[in-house]
Protein backbone atom coordinates (compact mmCIF):
# COMPACT_ATOMS: atom_id res chain seq x y z
CA UNK A 1 0.00 0.00 0.00
CA UNK A 2 1.29 3.13 -0.66
CA UNK A 3 0.53 5.22 2.40
CA UNK A 4 2.18 2.61 4.75
CA UNK A 5 5.30 4.38 5.73
CA UNK A 6 8.53 2.80 7.48
CA UNK A 7 6.68 -0.47 8.64
CA UNK A 8 8.42 -2.37 11.79
CA UNK A 9 10.92 -4.57 10.69
CA UNK A 10 9.01 -7.55 12.42
CA UNK A 11 5.98 -6.01 10.16
CA UNK A 12 8.53 -6.23 7.23
CA UNK A 13 9.99 -9.48 8.03
CA UNK A 14 6.46 -10.97 8.45
CA UNK A 15 5.20 -10.03 4.82
CA UNK A 16 8.36 -11.45 3.48
CA UNK A 17 7.97 -14.64 5.17
CA UNK A 18 4.26 -14.76 3.75
CA UNK A 19 4.81 -14.32 0.80
CA UNK A 20 7.45 -16.73 -0.21
CA UNK A 21 5.31 -19.41 1.64
CA UNK A 22 2.53 -18.56 -0.39
CA UNK A 23 4.61 -18.03 -3.57
CA UNK A 24 5.40 -22.03 -2.80
CA UNK A 25 1.85 -22.97 -1.71
CA UNK A 26 0.99 -21.58 -5.33
CA UNK A 27 3.67 -23.41 -6.62
CA UNK A 28 2.26 -26.71 -5.19
CA UNK A 29 -1.12 -25.94 -6.14
CA UNK A 30 -0.61 -25.25 -9.66
CA UNK A 31 1.16 -28.15 -10.14
CA UNK A 32 -1.70 -30.09 -8.55
CA UNK A 33 -3.98 -28.68 -10.79
CA UNK A 34 -1.97 -28.60 -13.73
CA UNK A 35 -1.78 -32.72 -13.42
CA UNK A 36 -5.20 -33.17 -12.75
CA UNK A 37 -6.77 -33.90 -16.57
CA UNK A 38 -9.52 -35.98 -16.42
CA UNK A 39 -12.90 -34.05 -16.97
CA UNK A 40 -15.93 -36.54 -16.24
CA UNK A 41 -18.97 -36.73 -13.89
CA UNK A 42 -18.06 -37.26 -10.80
CA UNK A 43 -19.69 -39.53 -7.95
CA UNK A 44 -19.21 -36.83 -4.21
CA UNK A 45 -20.79 -38.70 -1.05
CA UNK A 46 -21.37 -36.92 1.77
CA UNK A 47 -21.67 -38.87 4.86
CA UNK A 48 -20.81 -39.22 8.85
CA UNK A 49 -22.96 -38.15 12.01
CA UNK A 50 -22.07 -34.40 11.60
CA UNK A 51 -24.65 -31.83 10.53
CA UNK A 52 -24.34 -30.32 6.74
CA UNK A 53 -24.40 -33.45 4.60
CA UNK A 54 -27.72 -32.33 2.89
CA UNK A 55 -26.79 -28.75 3.29
CA UNK A 56 -23.00 -29.67 0.90
CA UNK A 57 -25.15 -31.33 -0.99
CA UNK A 58 -28.09 -28.15 -2.15
CA UNK A 59 -25.18 -26.16 -2.14
CA UNK A 60 -23.65 -27.95 -5.16
CA UNK A 61 -27.15 -28.45 -6.55
CA UNK A 62 -26.96 -24.45 -6.11
CA UNK A 63 -23.46 -24.04 -7.56
CA UNK A 64 -24.65 -26.09 -10.86
CA UNK A 65 -27.60 -23.94 -11.46
CA UNK A 66 -25.14 -20.73 -10.87
CA UNK A 67 -23.33 -22.55 -14.36
CA UNK A 68 -26.54 -22.46 -16.47
CA UNK A 69 -27.13 -26.26 -15.62
CA UNK A 70 -30.13 -28.58 -14.87
CA UNK A 71 -30.07 -30.10 -12.01
CA UNK A 72 -32.28 -33.27 -10.28
CA UNK A 73 -33.20 -34.07 -6.57
CA UNK A 74 -34.82 -36.91 -5.24
CA UNK A 75 -35.16 -36.80 -1.43
CA UNK A 76 -35.02 -40.64 0.17
CA UNK A 77 -36.10 -39.73 3.61
CA UNK A 78 -38.38 -36.61 4.87
CA UNK A 79 -40.38 -35.50 7.57
CA UNK A 80 -44.37 -34.63 7.30
CA UNK A 81 -43.56 -31.07 6.32
CA UNK A 82 -41.46 -29.37 3.50
CA UNK A 83 -38.00 -28.25 4.26
CA UNK A 84 -36.86 -24.73 3.01
CA UNK A 85 -34.76 -26.11 0.69
CA UNK A 86 -37.83 -27.79 -1.30
CA UNK A 87 -40.12 -24.63 -0.87
CA UNK A 88 -36.91 -22.78 -1.95
CA UNK A 89 -36.01 -24.91 -5.16
CA UNK A 90 -39.55 -25.52 -6.04
CA UNK A 91 -39.51 -22.02 -7.25
CA UNK A 92 -37.67 -23.22 -10.64
CA UNK A 93 -39.19 -26.32 -12.09
CA UNK A 94 -37.56 -25.60 -15.17
CA UNK A 95 -34.09 -25.44 -13.72
CA UNK A 96 -34.46 -28.20 -10.63
CA UNK A 97 -36.30 -31.12 -10.85
CA UNK A 98 -37.37 -31.96 -7.59
CA UNK A 99 -38.71 -35.58 -6.00
CA UNK A 100 -39.78 -36.35 -2.61
CA UNK A 101 -40.23 -39.83 -1.56
CA UNK A 102 -43.68 -40.58 0.41
CA UNK A 103 -44.34 -39.21 3.74
CA UNK A 104 -42.31 -39.21 7.35
CA UNK A 105 -38.99 -40.57 8.37
CA UNK A 106 -39.22 -44.57 8.71
CA UNK A 107 -39.21 -43.92 12.72
CA UNK A 108 -42.18 -42.30 11.97
CA UNK A 109 -43.73 -44.75 9.89
CA UNK A 110 -42.26 -47.99 11.48
CA UNK A 111 -43.93 -50.17 8.82
CA UNK A 112 -40.74 -51.31 6.52
CA UNK A 113 -42.83 -53.12 3.35
CA UNK A 114 -44.47 -49.53 3.19
CA UNK A 115 -41.33 -48.09 3.36
CA UNK A 116 -39.35 -50.41 0.72
CA UNK A 117 -42.00 -49.79 -1.56
CA UNK A 118 -41.59 -45.85 -1.43
CA UNK A 119 -38.09 -45.97 -1.54
CA UNK A 120 -38.25 -48.42 -5.23
CA UNK A 121 -40.37 -45.73 -6.16
CA UNK A 122 -38.26 -42.97 -5.79
CA UNK A 123 -35.33 -44.95 -7.28
CA UNK A 124 -37.23 -45.14 -10.33
CA UNK A 125 -37.46 -41.34 -10.49
CA UNK A 126 -33.83 -41.42 -10.15
CA UNK A 127 -32.94 -43.97 -12.63
CA UNK A 128 -34.95 -41.80 -14.92
CA UNK A 129 -32.86 -38.55 -13.81
CA UNK A 130 -29.45 -40.66 -13.89
CA UNK A 131 -30.52 -41.89 -18.14
CA UNK A 132 -31.16 -38.00 -19.47
CA UNK A 133 -28.34 -36.10 -20.02
CA UNK A 134 -29.60 -32.62 -19.91
CA UNK A 135 -29.18 -33.31 -16.39
CA UNK A 136 -26.02 -31.73 -15.09
CA UNK A 137 -26.19 -32.46 -11.51
CA UNK A 138 -28.22 -35.19 -9.86
CA UNK A 139 -28.78 -34.75 -5.61
CA UNK A 140 -29.81 -38.05 -4.46
CA UNK A 141 -30.25 -36.71 -0.66
CA UNK A 142 -30.31 -39.67 2.16
CA UNK A 143 -29.71 -41.75 -0.49
CA UNK A 144 -27.70 -43.73 1.97
CA UNK A 145 -30.32 -43.86 4.62
CA UNK A 146 -32.34 -46.31 2.78
CA UNK A 147 -29.54 -48.26 1.55
CA UNK A 148 -28.57 -48.72 5.07
CA UNK A 149 -32.03 -50.16 5.99
CA UNK A 150 -31.70 -52.36 3.13
CA UNK A 151 -34.86 -50.77 1.55
CA UNK A 152 -32.60 -50.22 -1.68
CA UNK A 153 -30.39 -52.81 -3.11
CA UNK A 154 -26.41 -51.35 -3.29
CA UNK A 155 -24.85 -53.40 -6.11
CA UNK A 156 -28.04 -52.15 -8.21
CA UNK A 157 -27.67 -48.41 -7.75
CA UNK A 158 -24.39 -48.64 -8.07
CA UNK A 159 -24.93 -50.59 -11.78
CA UNK A 160 -27.53 -47.48 -12.43
CA UNK A 161 -25.27 -44.84 -11.63
CA UNK A 162 -22.07 -46.56 -13.79
CA UNK A 163 -24.57 -46.43 -16.92
CA UNK A 164 -25.41 -42.79 -16.21
CA UNK A 165 -24.32 -39.77 -19.06
CA UNK A 166 -20.26 -39.53 -18.74
CA UNK A 167 -20.59 -35.43 -18.01
CA UNK A 168 -23.06 -36.28 -15.20
CA UNK A 169 -22.48 -35.42 -11.73
CA UNK A 170 -24.04 -37.30 -8.53
CA UNK A 171 -24.12 -35.85 -4.91
CA UNK A 172 -25.36 -38.74 -2.48
CA UNK A 173 -25.75 -37.72 1.32
CA UNK A 174 -26.94 -39.63 4.38
CA UNK A 175 -25.21 -41.33 6.78
CA UNK A 176 -24.00 -44.53 6.66
CA UNK A 177 -22.83 -44.71 3.37
CA UNK A 178 -21.96 -48.64 2.50
CA UNK A 179 -18.60 -49.26 1.34
CA UNK A 180 -19.14 -50.64 -1.86
CA UNK A 181 -20.71 -47.26 -2.80
CA UNK A 182 -17.62 -45.20 -1.00
CA UNK A 183 -15.64 -47.57 -3.19
CA UNK A 184 -17.57 -46.54 -6.19
CA UNK A 185 -17.32 -42.59 -5.66
CA UNK A 186 -14.93 -40.46 -6.13
CA UNK A 187 -14.88 -37.72 -3.71
CA UNK A 188 -15.79 -38.90 -0.02
CA UNK A 189 -16.75 -36.85 2.69
CA UNK A 190 -16.80 -37.48 6.38
CA UNK A 191 -18.59 -35.04 7.93
CA UNK A 192 -17.48 -35.38 11.89
CA UNK A 193 -19.77 -33.72 14.91
CA UNK A 194 -17.50 -31.40 16.99
CA UNK A 195 -20.67 -30.02 18.53
CA UNK A 196 -24.09 -29.63 18.36
CA UNK A 197 -26.57 -26.97 19.19
CA UNK A 198 -29.35 -29.93 20.04
CA UNK A 199 -26.65 -30.96 22.92
CA UNK A 200 -27.12 -27.37 24.99
CA UNK A 201 -30.88 -27.43 24.85
CA UNK A 202 -31.18 -25.10 21.60
CA UNK A 203 -34.46 -26.37 19.63
CA UNK A 204 -34.23 -27.39 15.71
CA UNK A 205 -34.21 -23.93 13.90
CA UNK A 206 -35.93 -22.85 10.49
CA UNK A 207 -33.44 -22.20 8.30
CA UNK A 208 -30.98 -24.18 10.13
CA UNK A 209 -32.00 -27.24 10.77
CA UNK A 210 -35.08 -27.68 8.32
CA UNK B 1 -49.33 -53.99 2.36
CA UNK B 2 -52.90 -55.48 1.49
CA UNK B 3 -51.56 -57.28 -1.66
CA UNK B 4 -48.38 -59.04 0.25
CA UNK B 5 -49.96 -62.67 1.16
CA UNK B 6 -47.80 -65.20 2.64
CA UNK B 7 -44.49 -63.23 3.81
CA UNK B 8 -41.67 -65.82 4.75
CA UNK B 9 -41.31 -66.29 8.49
CA UNK B 10 -37.74 -64.65 8.14
CA UNK B 11 -39.71 -61.68 6.32
CA UNK B 12 -42.04 -61.25 9.28
CA UNK B 13 -39.27 -61.15 11.46
CA UNK B 14 -37.43 -59.04 10.22
CA UNK B 15 -40.24 -56.37 9.92
CA UNK B 16 -42.07 -56.92 13.51
CA UNK B 17 -37.40 -56.33 14.82
CA UNK B 18 -37.16 -53.60 12.40
CA UNK B 19 -40.69 -52.40 14.09
CA UNK B 20 -39.62 -52.58 17.41
CA UNK B 21 -36.13 -50.80 16.65
CA UNK B 22 -38.09 -47.70 14.59
CA UNK B 23 -39.98 -47.31 18.18
CA UNK B 24 -37.16 -47.17 20.54
CA UNK B 25 -35.60 -44.73 18.04
CA UNK B 26 -38.41 -42.37 17.85
CA UNK B 27 -38.85 -42.39 21.86
CA UNK B 28 -35.15 -41.70 22.17
CA UNK B 29 -35.21 -38.94 19.62
CA UNK B 30 -38.83 -37.43 20.40
CA UNK B 31 -36.93 -37.53 23.98
CA UNK B 32 -34.28 -35.57 22.61
CA UNK B 33 -36.04 -32.98 21.10
CA UNK B 34 -38.90 -32.48 23.67
CA UNK B 35 -35.69 -31.71 26.08
CA UNK B 36 -34.55 -28.75 23.40
CA UNK B 37 -36.85 -25.62 23.89
CA UNK B 38 -34.25 -22.71 23.66
CA UNK B 39 -35.23 -20.90 20.83
CA UNK B 40 -32.42 -18.52 19.28
CA UNK B 41 -30.01 -17.82 16.56
CA UNK B 42 -27.37 -20.31 16.50
CA UNK B 43 -23.27 -19.95 15.38
CA UNK B 44 -22.58 -22.74 12.86
CA UNK B 45 -19.04 -23.72 11.82
CA UNK B 46 -18.42 -25.86 9.03
CA UNK B 47 -14.60 -26.76 8.61
CA UNK B 48 -11.80 -29.30 8.36
CA UNK B 49 -9.71 -30.34 5.05
CA UNK B 50 -12.63 -32.03 3.21
CA UNK B 51 -15.04 -30.95 0.67
CA UNK B 52 -18.21 -29.97 1.61
CA UNK B 53 -17.69 -26.62 3.88
CA UNK B 54 -19.11 -24.03 1.54
CA UNK B 55 -21.34 -25.76 -0.48
CA UNK B 56 -22.93 -26.54 3.02
CA UNK B 57 -22.99 -22.96 3.97
CA UNK B 58 -24.87 -22.00 0.70
CA UNK B 59 -27.11 -24.69 1.46
CA UNK B 60 -28.13 -23.16 4.83
CA UNK B 61 -28.54 -20.16 2.95
CA UNK B 62 -31.22 -21.69 0.59
CA UNK B 63 -33.33 -23.62 3.70
CA UNK B 64 -33.47 -19.97 4.48
CA UNK B 65 -34.75 -18.67 1.83
CA UNK B 66 -37.22 -21.54 1.46
CA UNK B 67 -38.46 -19.79 4.92
CA UNK B 68 -39.01 -16.80 3.48
CA UNK B 69 -36.06 -15.40 5.53
CA UNK B 70 -33.68 -12.64 4.47
CA UNK B 71 -29.30 -13.71 3.95
CA UNK B 72 -26.55 -12.52 3.69
CA UNK B 73 -23.06 -13.61 2.53
CA UNK B 74 -19.90 -12.55 3.16
CA UNK B 75 -16.83 -14.11 1.02
CA UNK B 76 -13.47 -13.55 2.48
CA UNK B 77 -11.40 -15.15 0.15
CA UNK B 78 -11.95 -15.79 -4.11
CA UNK B 79 -10.45 -16.90 -6.85
CA UNK B 80 -10.52 -15.04 -10.30
CA UNK B 81 -14.13 -16.07 -11.60
CA UNK B 82 -17.32 -15.90 -9.94
CA UNK B 83 -18.34 -18.87 -8.13
CA UNK B 84 -21.80 -20.95 -9.60
CA UNK B 85 -23.30 -19.84 -5.98
CA UNK B 86 -22.47 -16.28 -6.49
CA UNK B 87 -24.01 -16.29 -10.13
CA UNK B 88 -27.25 -18.00 -8.89
CA UNK B 89 -28.23 -15.71 -5.26
CA UNK B 90 -27.37 -12.70 -7.59
CA UNK B 91 -30.34 -13.03 -9.21
CA UNK B 92 -32.36 -12.11 -5.97
CA UNK B 93 -31.07 -9.74 -4.58
CA UNK B 94 -34.13 -8.27 -2.52
CA UNK B 95 -33.34 -12.24 -0.75
CA UNK B 96 -29.91 -12.14 -0.40
CA UNK B 97 -27.18 -9.36 0.21
CA UNK B 98 -23.91 -11.19 -1.69
CA UNK B 99 -20.62 -9.18 -1.00
CA UNK B 100 -17.60 -10.68 -2.26
CA UNK B 101 -13.80 -9.49 -0.90
CA UNK B 102 -11.62 -8.15 -3.38
CA UNK B 103 -10.08 -10.54 -5.77
CA UNK B 104 -7.45 -13.43 -5.57
CA UNK B 105 -7.00 -16.23 -3.64
CA UNK B 106 -4.16 -14.88 -1.40
CA UNK B 107 -1.49 -17.49 -2.62
CA UNK B 108 -2.24 -15.93 -5.96
CA UNK B 109 -2.00 -12.56 -4.70
CA UNK B 110 1.32 -12.88 -2.41
CA UNK B 111 0.40 -8.81 -1.02
CA UNK B 112 -0.19 -9.80 2.84
CA UNK B 113 -1.17 -5.65 3.74
CA UNK B 114 -3.20 -5.64 0.72
CA UNK B 115 -5.18 -8.42 1.85
CA UNK B 116 -5.83 -7.22 5.64
CA UNK B 117 -6.65 -4.01 4.27
CA UNK B 118 -9.28 -5.93 1.88
CA UNK B 119 -10.31 -8.31 4.86
CA UNK B 120 -11.22 -5.51 7.22
CA UNK B 121 -13.05 -4.04 4.09
CA UNK B 122 -14.95 -6.88 4.20
CA UNK B 123 -15.37 -7.54 7.90
CA UNK B 124 -17.13 -4.09 7.80
CA UNK B 125 -19.87 -5.23 5.12
CA UNK B 126 -20.26 -8.65 7.82
CA UNK B 127 -20.84 -6.21 10.59
CA UNK B 128 -23.58 -4.03 8.36
CA UNK B 129 -25.06 -7.49 8.56
CA UNK B 130 -24.83 -8.71 12.05
CA UNK B 131 -26.36 -5.20 13.20
CA UNK B 132 -29.53 -6.19 10.76
CA UNK B 133 -32.31 -7.88 12.69
CA UNK B 134 -34.32 -8.14 9.02
CA UNK B 135 -31.21 -10.48 8.22
CA UNK B 136 -32.04 -14.15 9.16
CA UNK B 137 -29.22 -15.83 8.03
CA UNK B 138 -25.62 -14.60 7.77
CA UNK B 139 -22.87 -16.83 5.63
CA UNK B 140 -19.36 -15.70 6.27
CA UNK B 141 -17.82 -17.76 3.58
CA UNK B 142 -14.27 -18.67 4.23
CA UNK B 143 -14.05 -16.80 7.32
CA UNK B 144 -11.76 -18.94 8.97
CA UNK B 145 -9.00 -18.70 6.79
CA UNK B 146 -8.86 -14.61 6.98
CA UNK B 147 -9.02 -15.64 10.88
CA UNK B 148 -6.36 -17.89 10.69
CA UNK B 149 -4.02 -16.26 8.31
CA UNK B 150 -4.59 -13.26 10.95
CA UNK B 151 -6.11 -10.85 8.70
CA UNK B 152 -9.14 -10.05 10.81
CA UNK B 153 -8.87 -10.04 14.98
CA UNK B 154 -10.75 -13.22 16.53
CA UNK B 155 -12.06 -11.12 19.21
CA UNK B 156 -13.25 -8.56 17.44
CA UNK B 157 -14.97 -11.28 15.05
CA UNK B 158 -16.11 -12.75 18.45
CA UNK B 159 -17.47 -9.52 19.73
CA UNK B 160 -19.35 -8.77 17.02
CA UNK B 161 -20.88 -11.74 16.57
CA UNK B 162 -22.22 -11.59 20.53
CA UNK B 163 -23.57 -8.67 19.59
CA UNK B 164 -25.91 -9.29 16.80
CA UNK B 165 -29.38 -9.86 16.79
CA UNK B 166 -30.85 -12.58 19.48
CA UNK B 167 -32.65 -14.58 16.65
CA UNK B 168 -30.07 -14.25 13.67
CA UNK B 169 -28.04 -17.36 12.71
CA UNK B 170 -24.24 -17.16 11.43
CA UNK B 171 -22.40 -19.93 9.15
CA UNK B 172 -19.08 -19.67 8.98
CA UNK B 173 -17.25 -21.95 7.08
CA UNK B 174 -13.36 -22.32 6.46
CA UNK B 175 -10.50 -25.06 6.78
CA UNK B 176 -8.63 -24.59 10.63
CA UNK B 177 -11.22 -23.09 12.53
CA UNK B 178 -9.59 -21.27 15.40
CA UNK B 179 -10.16 -22.81 18.88
CA UNK B 180 -11.56 -19.21 20.08
CA UNK B 181 -14.60 -19.47 17.60
CA UNK B 182 -15.15 -22.66 17.97
CA UNK B 183 -15.73 -22.38 21.58
CA UNK B 184 -17.93 -19.34 21.15
CA UNK B 185 -20.01 -21.92 18.14
CA UNK B 186 -23.03 -23.55 18.82
CA UNK B 187 -22.58 -26.24 16.34
CA UNK B 188 -19.67 -27.24 14.70
CA UNK B 189 -18.74 -30.26 12.01
CA UNK B 190 -15.34 -31.04 10.85
CA UNK B 191 -15.24 -32.09 7.35
CA UNK B 192 -12.89 -34.86 6.70
CA UNK B 193 -11.74 -36.39 3.63
CA UNK B 194 -12.07 -39.80 2.90
CA UNK B 195 -10.90 -39.36 -0.71
CA UNK B 196 -10.80 -37.03 -3.54
CA UNK B 197 -11.26 -36.81 -7.18
CA UNK B 198 -8.48 -34.30 -7.23
CA UNK B 199 -6.18 -37.45 -6.15
CA UNK B 200 -7.23 -39.57 -9.67
CA UNK B 201 -6.60 -37.29 -11.49
CA UNK B 202 -9.97 -35.91 -11.79
CA UNK B 203 -9.79 -31.94 -12.97
CA UNK B 204 -11.78 -29.45 -10.71
CA UNK B 205 -15.85 -29.34 -12.67
CA UNK B 206 -17.71 -26.86 -13.00
CA UNK B 207 -20.58 -27.33 -10.40
CA UNK B 208 -19.06 -29.33 -8.38
CA UNK B 209 -15.53 -27.51 -7.43
CA UNK B 210 -16.73 -24.03 -8.25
Amino acid sequence: MTDSNNPSTEDADRDARHKARMVRKKEVIDAGIAAAQDERGVIVITTGNGKGKSSSGFGMVVRALGHGMRTGVVQFIKGALPTGEEMFLRRFPEECAFHVMGEGYTWETQDRSRDVAKAAAAWEVARGMLRDPAIGLVLLDELNIALKLHYLDVEQVIADLRARPPMQHVVITGRGAPPALVEAADTVTDMTPVKHAYQQGIKAQRGVEM
